[in-house]
């Protein structure tokens, strides 16, 4: 079987990949300081709906690359998005990826207070020092819990990506984060994933490269 | 803030979702033997797209947790897809997941023969025992890769998962995989991703530990 392919050298795949999003976008306007954002999540999932869906407080993209450089630690809910978050970069700016999803301390803590460990983690998250950007791509508990740590005035995040996936609570949790005074990235309705987590927090690191 | 939040114990997120997405599906009829899988990717992705979008190989779906039940190995092109897959489970089949994507040979290789690190990390695959299943989520280079190392009879796999995303020879080299002769489970279009590529490794897997 014969196919057509385009010749694209592998270093210029990207740059390609985002001239062909640009083109298809046409005439659809995206805010300037949140472009970068959008355009690495449509990257990300061949899914232009994100071109609507993504809703940035204002200067969330400049807050949260502002931590970044000031060498923040992310926090996320799936070892997933950590495995795709640019820890090499990250380090270099003296941040780090934590997932405590895994721990078994989190396990033991979910099931003691019949929560999830989704929930269970974002209070380990607690221990660490602030402030925190937190990369939310799966568990609408998980930013449930935090919106409450945020009320009780526990944590003050840095930027919260809101970015749950699913059928259950999912768009009621990011309603309520969208209702949060701190800077935040939300993926409204139904979709993100911790695809989207990661290219989010990626378009952020890569922005700070590019100055 | 008050929002309404639907009371769901955590062991029944899951069991929850499914349900609301076999609701939404209403009348669309899926094939009884893929509709796991096909459930499985929509609640990753929360996207009824992969409903249509979803190609499957006659059997593949058999074909795979075949190879599963024998201890059949894992290959994939991404390190979230890995991190995705439930490897405890795997494992007590006997499998494993390689990503080799991250390997200093891998990117040394790519760099001498002016190929991506995905293609180069096929040719790496080629030293593991067969058969194989391959979960190529994230690029089409690994897909058109591992078409010619079949069409050369290097490789015979077990399952082709080729669900790599983008805008960048996506749609041809997932169109070559549909004209293969080996089973294949394919995302049709540009829509994908290193979540679909682990989940569905996860409903092949889910699918014998219900029996």
């Amino acid at each position: 079987m014969k196919i057509e392919l385009e010749k694209v050298l592998p270093q210029d795949i990207e740059r390609r990949s985002m001239e062909i999003i640009a083109r298809e976008l046409g005439d659809r306007r995206l805010e300037e300081e949140n472009a970068d954002v959008i355009k690495r999540v449509i990257h990300t999932t061949a899914d232009f709906d994100y071109a609507e869906n993504l809703i940035f407080s204002p200067g969330a993209v400049e807050r949260g690359r502002a931590a970044l450089r000031a060498g923040c630690h992310i926090v996320t809910d799936t070892q997933m998005a950590k495995a795709g978050i640019n820890k090499g970069r990250l380090a270099r700016l003296g941040g780090e990826v934590h997932c405590f999803m895994s721990d078994e301390d989190v396990a033991k803590s979910a099931k003691e207070h019949g929560t999830t460990r989704a929930a269970a983690s974002m209070d380990k998250a607690l221990s660490l020092p602030g402030p925190i950007i937190y990369a939310i791509g799966n568990a609408p508990t998980a930013l449930v819990s935090l919106y409450e740590q945020m009320e009780e005035g526990l944590v003050r995040p840095a930027l919260v990506i809101g970015v749950p996936v699913g059928f259950v609570n999912v768009i009621p949790a990011k309603e309520l984060m969208l209702g949060a005074s701190v800077p935040y990235i939300v993926a409204r309705g139904r979709k993100g994933g911790s695809n989207v987590a990661a290219a989010i927090c990626n378009a952020l690191l890569y922005g700070i490269g590019e100055r």
